[in-house]
């Protein structure tokens, strides 16, 4: 994690593909971002990627619930980033606060994303196992002050 | 309208290719199932396709928010539905609120999306067009006892 | 199988979000729809779907090869039909032909798909299982007459 | 141009969201990969995005025909890159080739991708426009040598 920038972020461009007729980023196109920002900061900061997590662990880590706030469209080909903070880790839930910016650094959407952590063959929430625990509250305390005062999901 | 069942309900499958390597469905697509059924209702109970809405009067319906809660896992190949309902409409923007529920009738899943009716060349919120407006508070009278004491999003 | 329509034919419609800027199909969509096609084919024909056909009997079915052909384009909103026929069973693929047709019955685009039954665990070719040979050989005679003189992929 | 890699390439990493049950990634991604490769190709080398080719040049770029050959699978989260040659360049239309290689170098999939120059207004070919003709033309010799005695698609 210590090769890791502070705080964690993707860099990005809008597709093509990714727009709609009217010529903006079609909305469903903000959760895949989500998700994949969750995917690439579980395996380079929590230190393990979600397949072996899966096939070599046997947990699973579902979405409890996500929430996205659009402050301002993103122009196609325009690069964007994604910041990804941790706001709260609990037993067995995650729950990532994203904030995704222009090239402008202004604030173009922000997403809450709940995520469990569960044993796949009995479907049931575990204890997030050490040392995921360990690397992500580490993470969190460095990160902290950057969550202060903050009312964004 | 009246020729739609109240409350407005899409019937979907879960297909293989929307489900990830843990088996389950990929959170990103149920965000695709959301705005799918918005797209469906605007069609069918509004009464004007996006692409008209878009192309002939210039308007747009972007999103401002979006929620989803998940609550039980939908299986692979299992029909579900999503019912539509509409929580609020304010001068601009709508409310949706659906609910996904697998064959015996069980709540999966259940979402918000705040959506803005805004004119395209000037990218500002507009007032809702009349018949647009009438005909959701009409499906809204229509089904607003099954929004009642509801706590979900 | 008895209960499908001759040729087998899937009836869509062209979604919103499956549309780019320039407002057509983006490209990738028809592929979607292609193996979406194939899905409900190996269901409704083959009579397993493509769930139990991994998890219950331990096959995968990828694909070796895929063509399509664009002919004329699909307007948002307009509803199209996908007819899946098949070309070529051999001991362990199936060459589909698919003919994408709008409401006007034009040809709109024409697609091969080559899948190849494999034992998952060996990720070798298998022999394809009866009764699902015995299917899919019963419907290629019943629509033979269909792919006579074609020339398409 | 003079700044690219010569051949232009492009570095992908399998997402968890790209696969299916099975564990292997669901195929209508990889036309999803060849357009996005295409479409940096055009921005990249072309030296124009189609956003803008679409918004100032009124002209657009619709698929004529795709075909991808599945060689041997990508693993999840295992790096990957795609190659971009141009095998034809006639009046109005590109004919892409590219390849899919793993770490170790193998070919993993080959694509073929035919594009056509358009006018939007009259949904009718044009010639492609210089200096777009000139940047491909350049390109096309400088990487000849890639696509002697290929017989893939």
């Amino acid at each position: 994690m210590s090769a890791q920038p502070i705080p964690y972020t993707i860099r990005r461009t809008v597709r093509w593909g990714e727009c709609d007729p009217a010529g903006i980023v079609y909305t469903p196109r903000f959760l895949d971002w989500v998700l994949e920002a969750a995917e690439s900061f579980f395996a380079d900061v929590a230190g393990v990627d979600w397949f072996h997590l899966n096939q070599r662990d046997g947990l699973g880590s579902p979405s409890v619930s996500t929430q996205i706030d659009f402050h301002k469209p993103i122009k196609h080909g325009e690069p964007f980033t994604i910041e990804v903070l941790v706001r709260r880790l609990s037993r067995s839930t995650i729950t990532y606060a994203m904030r995704g910016r222009n090239q402008a650094g202004e604030l173009c959407f922000s997403a809450a994303l709940v995520s469990c952590i569960i044993d796949n063959a009995r479907m049931k929430s575990v204890s997030i196992p050490e040392p995921i625990r360990a690397r992500i509250t580490e993470y969190q305390a460095a990160t902290a002050a950057l969550l202060e005062g903050e009312t964004r999901p």
